[in-house]
């Protein structure tokens, strides 16, 4: 690659799913956490617009960035490769780091502040596949992916909420057709 | 009073104090959350580590400013004194508002990014006083205060848990002693 | 107004545009800080792509409700209607406040934290009208609007470096078309 | 080291002074910024309390914990050991990349938002050191560290500016003698 080229988005964006998946997280884990936080607030709404919202919040690259600086870090954890004593504050998920929270923050904040009760929750309680990321510790490091999972999930939470609250204003339905990047 | 002159720092957190004390919420009130949110982390814990710790956080000036700021909106609110639309704005607590969960924010992250989980915690499960001043709105407007106080209460739980780990790594415990401004 | 009913998206738009024209802040005053900050970078740029961009930042709920918050906090203050020692702090814009900052970055990290460089750029520099809302106190308390114009410039200015890069890997040109809320 | 036992503290500390010194950054380049912010606020201000409020900054976890995360990020991509694209991304210091801005912004926060200002000064115009790092490209990766030393200036300026306030309040002076940590 030449170093003076910046990096393609597409390729951003590939990699970062890539990602996720490879980290044993799937969009609809992260939906099914959005439908639990959003279902009481709107009737009618589906696992269909809650997967279309998480598509688009890993379509941004404020987004992306952090789940590729993120999962890095967990990984190279896992493979021992960071330098101590950095190695042994993610592996074993110091409580007063708060790198995690911070990049986690940034992204949830680029959907607005009201994301952040949602995100604080989620980090909190540890609803769907952050608690099984974060009692799997013994099988891996996931220091940052479980803050990332619950910014994802609080993101597209806040961007539903901005969505039905336009559809309702236009007399309109949420629509299930599927948005693209 | 002189124009150039800024205003004392004394005045200011006499201000902020009587401003809480006035919308009703005691220190106690907060220390009570605090105590909530931290005492199964920490053997030992008393109601007076958590007081002590909320009087130390409402000395910091960017918590005095928000209480400040968000209290005045409150009481004007009250009063119906804001111009529209934000007087109805706020008198509702519309829900993708944001402001208040922005200046929350702000005084949660000078005590660190650790802090944002406990903020959201409390402003989405309405715990003790919060609860109050969610639920008596029909005898006022709370829509920063309720913010606010989780705000307090975050900051005072994640300088608790700074300070207790340096007491342990110094084999000390946390001290009764009051501490000052 | 029916207390329960939420204000209608298209009446806080209305408001805070008005609220800025009534401010004495133009959104081609805003437009030239944008061209000023970008067109080093982007060769082509011009000032209908800045004014399109800052109309799109406009149309953001965060920032308009910013907007609303700030603008009615100065001029609350210029009618001397704040209580104390709020009033003064506001009136003498009080260097050590940051309510003004932590509202206005709120809004700028909606477009992400590249922002943040040229919002704190614009604060410290006071560039274009930015000065003579900071210069023309006697006249006014501009205490929160010169932190709101440097945010609105600043998303204005990272919304266009991220549609840039968007427009230049699809082989396109920025559109010269007027995009709408 | 016991996977269970947190680091301890004092071993922070010292990784993130090493860092920092390691990429060629003494306390004093930093304080020399710092100075060159406020020298024209404040009358009587010396080298030396620029130099202890840098120490000051540098007591701060948050603070350590960002050190240790950006420079760990900035040397494995100067080995070429980070993963692709998040190593050309790192490399080639990818303007819409964002964290870190989005790590440095979270440690000035500690000390307010007044910081933000001087923060973005700083790394718009590459003061002092930063623009050593940001030019000597060549010979190496300092896409965190340029961020890093602009939040440590930023956030010690802010403390400064704190602080005389609380002197001059007392009728005292900023004192010569050294803090620690």
């Amino acid at each position: 690659m030449d170093k003076k080229q910046p990096v393609k988005s597409a390729e951003v964006s590939k990699a970062a799913r890539e990602a996720l998946e490879r980290r044993g997280v799937t969009l609809m884990d992260i939906a099914e956490i959005v439908y639990e936080m959003q279902y009481t607030y709107n009737e009618g709404l589906t696992m269909e617009h809650c997967l279309d919202s998480v598509d688009q919040v890993l379509c941004k690259r404020e987004m992306q960035y952090a789940l590729l600086v993120g999962i890095e870090l967990d990984e190279l954890a896992e493979k021992k490769m960071l330098s101590q004593p950095l190695q042994q504050i993610i592996e074993t998920d110091e409580g007063l780091f708060g790198i995690d929270e911070t990049i986690a923050l940034g992204a949830v904040l680029t959907y607005g502040s009201i994301g952040v009760t949602t995100y604080g929750h989620l980090d909190k309680h540890k609803v769907g596949i952050i608690n099984q990321l974060d009692t799997k510790t013994a099988n891996g490091v996931h220091t940052f992916l479980d803050d990332l999972v619950g910014a994802i999930a609080a993101a597209a939470s806040s961007r539903l909420a901005h969505r039905i609250r336009d559809m309702e204003e236009k007399g309109m339905k949420l629509s299930d057709e599927k948005t693209i990047c």
